[in-house]
């Protein structure tokens, strides 16, 4: 059993749901979208990702014989249930904003239509690759907008949350703009390119630092970044530099140095005088350790000759804002718009478009969300991308979704490119069709309960 | 290839370290250690998990077909390197805290003895695990020390990082001390007890709420907890009481109700009362919507009536404190201690111990880290789990693991027992014998630079 494409991968509630809608007859079409209800703190945008990982889920996702033996198992459910569920499949269709797309709160950002069985119960784990996957991209677009061509590389596997957080992780980032990461699987599974240089364990493990430097670059003769911090930073650069005519003559580059402790501002001048001083102007200078976009626009504004960044933990686990308040509603069930009306939670009702306007310039100015079929002024965003469970398309390639997202940073107004909260946030208009839709639902149920906006 | 096996997760670094390694024969023991270097912000003390899922990956990671595959086309490494790895094996010995064990900065809970190669490769992968396992069940410990008693939930499946993330997570707090978990493939895999409700989808997919009670009710004989908020919270509670006779009388039991937004203490005092009053004493109310442990703890001291709680994104990001200060550090190579000696990033050398003291009535009172072999006074806590790469002994039982985790925090001293930061930390000491091993090392290699602690 593939853990990643088990359709147990889902909360209990949806199976038991599931059997009742069975046992009901309850097989009408349902219409869910997918969105977030508010801006995390300290963020202007979000950016759309995970939508690859979320179609194959939807094309692989089977009950097999292991999942319907656990099923009959669990004494939890009827004898026929094991049955339906043997038969079922997603054959649903799907309408999504591609990766990389900038999107803002009560944006569908995926629409699934589909019988209720089925629409149902892929909630649990769409919404957690789609979630993750948002998330990572809209942290990492952050670092991007800040490093403004320094090389940008995802460091995280170790403190990602899990594998797949992982994998996932350097796929968001790297759609996102972030140039390369570390972890070798998702260089083999999503073809990022990867790098990387040398641990102190492995300085450690020599006696002696030049001998560690020495042996790694005649490893790899092409170029080698050495990691100049474990002892004493700035007589480990001294070391490199004293190495590398001895070096040159060998053949190998000394391709830069790495920094991971310390005054990285300060480090870096050193740093970069000593290698400059012995005439390895091209030799970069690297820095890692405890980063985020904050620390790096501080050294950056403050002219630290720093080349490039590994960043870790705080882009992999988007640790400032670790979740977005993202969820996947029941927008319309047999023909009918539905509407959730909890205190502080209420939905807007109906399958949704969005349209972006923008200035003459290219700048986004406004987006509006309305009811499929009201055309509005300026451009849809969300597109079909699957019908009757299988793709319109092959997956996209990474390299495409890679420049949407560089086009989206680069069309987005200034104040929100910003690390802090823009005191004006982004302008998103809920159309007068849909407030009248909102408002026929209410009429048709309840009563007003309270106002969504 | 099953990615949560591959010895491609990991950084690039590690292979690039074992290709020097092979080239200069570098392949005696050598010695690593997993710790956790300061606690985050808001915690006293954390919880060891995740050992189960290391000694099962390094048990099984190999290299394939694909990823030799990989590594040749990389054009990194000469083409003896897949030769090297396609031999590779871990056949090193293990020592760990046992999980549900809590633990404090600068203790390792799991050291690592096998050849360089070995004991390198395999750093990322097992930091992912072993941090992120340690992460949830530490945050769930807090929740479990607040609640006393009240039935505790993981519904976090849909928020967590990927679906590993989900998975672990559920495992984390279950040993922690949580009830049950809403993910049934954890509940498969781990034999974690699995439960579910409704969702307002459910509900909003029926024209009528009370119908949609009724439906569910009848699916589920046995007992059903009615999702009560969709539109109106105390006109859905009403809706129950109502039913109740009829689903009686058709001999289903209304097990209790679920509040999901708005005032959860004033809604909870509400509810017990219609119930109550309904002669329903014995139906439950839980709660569930944005919890964390300090607004479940501000619930229960304002004397809510809630029966349990589903705990879901705030635990299984762990959202205040996504990540801990963990690393994995050479700690002895080719029989000599090592110590890295970064600013700020010191780490004490040699293969160590920990004991544990605590006072007559059981309570822990203070920690020693010193090397090993040198006797303390306490409890030693890092035991032989695994030699020349084979399980001593068969994995622990879940249920023994969190009884051993309940026995913890029974132990705790009552200052480290609350949500805020004790004003005094757990006094971990380390013994003259490792003071004098670091000063040794320093001697040994370039003086000293800084003193660790």
């Amino acid at each position: 059993m593939d853990p990643l494409h088990s359709p147990l991968l889902t909360d209990l509630y949806q199976l038991t749901m599931l059997h009742t809608y069975y046992r009901q007859r309850m097989e009408a079409t349902a219409v869910f979208e997918f969105f977030v209800r508010k801006l995390p703190e300290h963020r202007n945008f979000m950016m759309a990702a995970g939508l690859e990982q979320a179609l194959d889920f939807l094309e692989q996702a089977r009950f097999g014989p292991e999942e319907l033996e656990w099923i009959a198992r669990s004494g939890l459910f009827t004898p026929e249930f094991p049955k339906h569920l043997e038969q079922w499949r997603f054959s649903g269709d799907v309408h999504a904003m591609p990766e990389g797309t900038i999107f803002f709160p009560d944006e569908p950002i995926l629409r699934v239509t589909a019988s209720m069985p089925q629409a149902q119960l892929i909630e649990s784990r769409l919404m957690n690759l789609v979630h993750f996957e948002s998330l990572v991209a809209t942290k990492a677009a952050r670092s991007v907008l800040v490093a403004r061509g320094k090389k940008l590389v995802d460091f995280g596997l170790r403190r990602a949350h899990g594998a797949e957080a992982g994998l996932l992780a350097a796929r968001a980032a790297y759609l996102a703009g972030y140039d390369s990461t570390a972890t070798v699987l998702a260089g083999s599974r999503f073809g990022i390119p990867v790098v990387g240089t040398m641990a102190h364990s492995f300085v450690q493990a020599h006696d002696d630092e030049a001998q560690a430097f020495i042996d790694f670059a005649r490893a790899f003769p092409r170029g080698t970044i050495f990691l100049v911090d474990t002892y004493d930073t700035e007589a480990g650069v001294r070391k490199v530099v004293k190495l590398a005519p001895q070096l040159e003559r060998e053949g190998i580059t000394v391709r830069g140095i790495r920094l991971d402790s310390g005054d990285l501002g300060q480090l870096a001048r050193a740093a970069r005088g000593l290698l400059d001083e012995a005439g390895l102007r091209k030799a970069v200078v690297f820095a890692s350790g405890n980063l985020d976009e904050y620390r790096m626009r501080e050294l950056l504004e403050a002219g630290a000759p720093i080349d490039g960044f590994g960043v870790g933990t705080s882009l992999v686990t988007s640790a400032d804002a670790p979740f977005l308040d993202a969820v996947y509603k029941l927008q319309e069930y047999a023909g009918r718009p539905r509407r959730k009306r909890s205190t502080a939670k209420a939905t807007w009702p109906g399958r949704k478009q969005v349209f972006r306007v923008s200035d003459r310039a290219g700048i986004f100015e406004r987006d509006i969300v309305t009811v499929e079929g009201d055309e509005q002024a300026g451009e849809p965003l969300l597109m079909p991308v699957m019908r009757e469970g299988r793709r319109l398309g092959s997956p996209e390639p990474l390299d495409h979704i890679r420049e949407r997202a560089r086009g989206g940073l680069e069309r987005l107004p200034r104040r929100l490119a910003d690390l802090e909260t823009a005191s004006e946030p982004y302008c998103v208009d809920i159309s007068p069709a849909l407030r009248r839709l909102a408002e026929e639902v209410d009429r048709a149920t309840a009563g007003p309960l309270e106002s969504v906006s």
